[in-house]
């Protein structure tokens, strides 16, 4: 059932939530050292927020036990300085809802949770999935719609569980503007509490601009002090140079997402800042492993532009704004090696 | 063979094209006479220019000559006040030159040609096909990207089809904001005069702030003054009311777009601006009919808020902004109704 | 008004149509004499009947008027040995309603007709549009549902459809088994004259056993007699033997349909057997000429397997059943041709 | 490294594995004595195997702990007489090795592993992920491809993970008739023990006709003794019986897929053979609980006309082969209950 909205709100949710990667040691295992570093400076580079046990955070390659790690030591690292939103989904309700009561007592601000993943479910299936989470649930809940990933939550389903009054917030890693757009038209009248947050960091000045609260942006745990410059100018009507910025920025996203499976190039831009992420969870072949230092190289030169790395000791090849174009050299040695091994020729 | 880009180009197209939607008479040919009326008074409400045989004006439904008349009205009743892109896709590529050139004759600044369709093509013949048309056309074209109903025209593709100084513009109704910030990174440096426009309605905003120069915009067939009043807004950096007004915008275009197959909800819309349209050449049946008044009283009311119709006999409900929920008791009635039709009940 | 299906049903459309390509003239005009020799050969080589403007035969890629032209050489030279399906769709229905005259004059066994494409209609609005022909048309109608190209033909909306007896088969080229399966089990009782034919060539075995009368198989137009002991394996139980034909045809399919734009493949492989195809009407680049005239080198190789061809006067390579292996050492050859071109080795 | 594949090779796995539900208690835990008891009569039913921890037993939704449980009761009920296939997917391969292990130990016959969800691998990612379960399994291993759910394993990866002994199997859950055989024909020449299992109930008979090996399929659950007379009929060549059986199973999938979110018309079902499911995991809202009850009805008359179960108090309709029509007074009455609790009429 409902509850009226009548308690006196708290404030929205809003700003740049990092949802960070976790740096793992040479064994596998949770680099909690390394982690704590570089909570603290995300925070000192200006992010609003944390968000850790996001899709960037590889939450699906952890145990139960880690996820409940990684969130107590980025709640604790934080020691309240940002807030922290944790996700939380966990294989079915019940352990969602004891995942919820461990990050209450951690002090984070709001779990997230994403919709049921792997099965595609009905809208009225993942309605019934939160309905139950609301209902039940110790801290302030903020929706994950990232259909490209898990069931969608769609706009009907939305201002259905805006009814909710422990449901504060939707992350919507859609990218899509007129579905924010429709989310906001038809939740802020009756929940101004009811904040929208972006996933996706090539539209964040756009999307400021017809009305998100923030973002929870991948980017941003790699140049956190670029990604909270892009946020402010946007804030401060200075359009034109937020609008320069975004173009530089979606280079950078562009080439951590499409050049490695997700989120292989936002770990390797992260080494880049000056951390020790160590090897992800998923395998690599050994192509992959050669790509990964390939895509290292050109992240480094798009850093060195901003000023946020040194140029690699081979210096940059002049940029074509064309990653493909940039790799073109690397393909077709490939190509020849495969061959060669395969004694094609 | 690329042509080099040394001649003095002419000046970008830019601002707001109307993709006309087409008048029928009662036996279903073109109206003419409604059709020269219609084109004065978008002209007269602002638009920017003109676009004969888009997707609204279905130009797949007509023949080969009707397409031509239609572009050779449009043309001539412009009679130079604004500039006009006709549609230009015929059978195949011979077809397609010769209507480039009897719109060359009209007097059209270009023609817009949309990517092969039907077939699903690869984008190596996609740019076969263009390079073909760039290489023979005696008039200016504009790519049209639809990849909701057309082969897609991807980025590299474009990209190489910049290189043809015949080809100026690039109209692309995908919405998608990212990819036309890469289309702009990738070919603006190298091609200051090409335009690109957008094709959806739902975020002219955005993509006016990312750079396009223009719209070619269903809804300006509808609303004209509003659509030029939302682009003079951006275009002023008055970004606060033009977000306001493109959030109203937006419903109606939702009304429009997804209450009845395209375009049947412009056409419903521009009888209410005062144009005898006519009944459109898909058939429809009696459950459609009935659709059809329902969608044109709600778009009414919508109209009636911008001051741009009369609010219907009936009054209006208080709106919510959900055309679903301000249509149940139709779909209800309609639900008892069939099944009363078929002795359930 | 569905009519009462009470008058005698004619025999119910039956055995392997073939979607014929149209050769053409160095000119790019229809080769008549080619297509009329080539019609005689089908004939002579055991299809049960013959399928100009289908997709096979690029219907789109014609004028109205040349359409015509096809339908009527292929009707005339077929001379009654063999009935025909002829393509009629058109820009509207009015315009698809004076082809089914047409081809009724010229003595076709039924018209095909694809659902609208290019725009996206709801089930409703498919249904509206075959109501109308089928209410009008002086000859019988053959649904064809091919969704990857058109707007797709629903069950709900071939069961309304079958209610009108005019409507006297479906061509569905989903090659979806269980949806075929549905539709038989859905019209056939209450239609036990309508037919059901496939039009994905891969899966003919399993469909006819499975209960279609027969199928519009573009592989018929390059080994017609293959598919005709294909067919005649199967409806005699020969499963065994119909299995081993059926993979050995899937091998020459995927070759022609993967390698090129559809229906380039075809295309090529009829020349191979000894017609003069002419270059198709979608443009080329240097590259797919190049590929073309590969891709012929390994149509030609499995062709001689077949008996259908000479091996190539090179030899074939071992066949390793991987058309990507047999080409490895051409796209080498192109990536390292392309780089070198480029200057970049 | 690929190791040779040299030693005497282990019979293929073969015939009718049942992806078991997972029968629960009123407080959500596993209900051991009716999963042991289901597991019985499902091989006192003829089915060949058993295969835990499927999409069918909703692996996702149980915890790691609940998941080896699960596995450990099914492998001790079958105690040898039937072989079991265990679901061994984990959060990352180390959790995944670990599980292999403990199937092992348990007795399994193989691990199933679907390959990596949520994230949407690449194909090199998804070889890589598989190679390294293969390198280090003490068990062997069956890869489960279901693209609608998970990363899809292509062709040329399956013929690449084909090279790892441990790796004996794949199980399709496309329905893909054509992708089945060019699997065959790429694997079948160099491993003669690799099996190919159909996860597609709706055509075991055409996959079984084209050389599939078995099935894991979720109808075998319902009805095993079915499941196994439609692969005996198929295997003994007696196609027409086959195939007017595989008809009236079809009818029952469908009911079972696309009336409820999967599994939970499976669940249903499973209930009306006597046994006690419980509630599922996933919540449902009332509406769902009410369909629910309204499919259960629908089933029943179904397996009442295989003899499956008794007919229900009220009777059944004539059956309409058409769940749509049988369930619309219901989907009528909800609409107007809707509309009352709305206050709307």
């Amino acid at each position: 059932m409902p509850q009226p909205a009548s308690t006196p709100a708290k404030p929205r949710i809003e700003g740049i939530f990092t949802p960070n990667i976790v740096p793992l040691l040479p064994d596998g295992s949770i680099h909690e050292a390394e982690l704590r570093r570089y909570v603290d400076w995300l925070i000192q580079n200006g992010v609003h927020g944390l968000y850790p046990n996001g899709s960037t955070g590889e939450f699906t390659r952890f145990t139960c036990e880690e996820r409940q790690r990684i969130g107590k030591i980025v709640c604790e690292q934080a020691a309240g300085r940002v807030p922290v939103l944790v996700g939380a989904a966990e294989a079915n309700v019940r352990e969602t809802l004891a995942a919820c009561e461990r990050y209450a007592e951690y002090g984070a601000r709001a779990v997230a949770i994403v919709a049921p993943y792997y099965f595609k479910l009905s809208p009225e299936s993942v309605y019934a999935y939160f309905r139950e989470i609301a209902l039940h649930t110790p801290i302030d809940v903020t929706l994950y719609n990232i259909p490209a990933f898990a069931s969608p939550i769609d706009l009907p389903t939305i201002k259905r569980l805006a009814e909710f009054e422990r449901i504060v917030a939707i992350k919507d890693s859609s990218g899509d503007l007129p579905f924010m757009m429709r989310m906001i038209a038809a939740v802020r009248p009756m929940r101004p509490d009811f904040a929208f947050l972006t996933g996706w960091d090539a539209v964040l000045t756009p999307m400021l601009l017809i009305g998100v609260d923030g973002g929870t942006n991948a980017i941003s745990g790699v140049t956190p002090e670029l990604t909270r410059k892009l946020y402010d100018l946007t804030r401060a009507g200075q359009l034109a140079e937020a609008t320069r910025l975004q173009y530089r920025l979606l280079e950078l996203f562009d080439a951590m997402l499409y050049s490695a499976d997700f989120p292989e190039g936002i770990r390797a831009a992260v080494e880049l800042r000056g951390f020790q992420v160590g090897r992800g969870r998923q395998p690599q072949t050994e192509r992959q492993t050669i790509d990964y230092r390939m895509l290292q190289n050109v992240l480094q030169c798009i850093l060195a532009d901003f000023g946020c790395a040194a140029a690699p000791a081979g210096g940059c090849p002049p940029r074509t704004g064309n990653i493909d174009q940039d790799r073109i050299s690397h393909i077709a040695a490939t190509v020849v090696e495969t061959l060669r091994q395969r004694g094609a020729i």
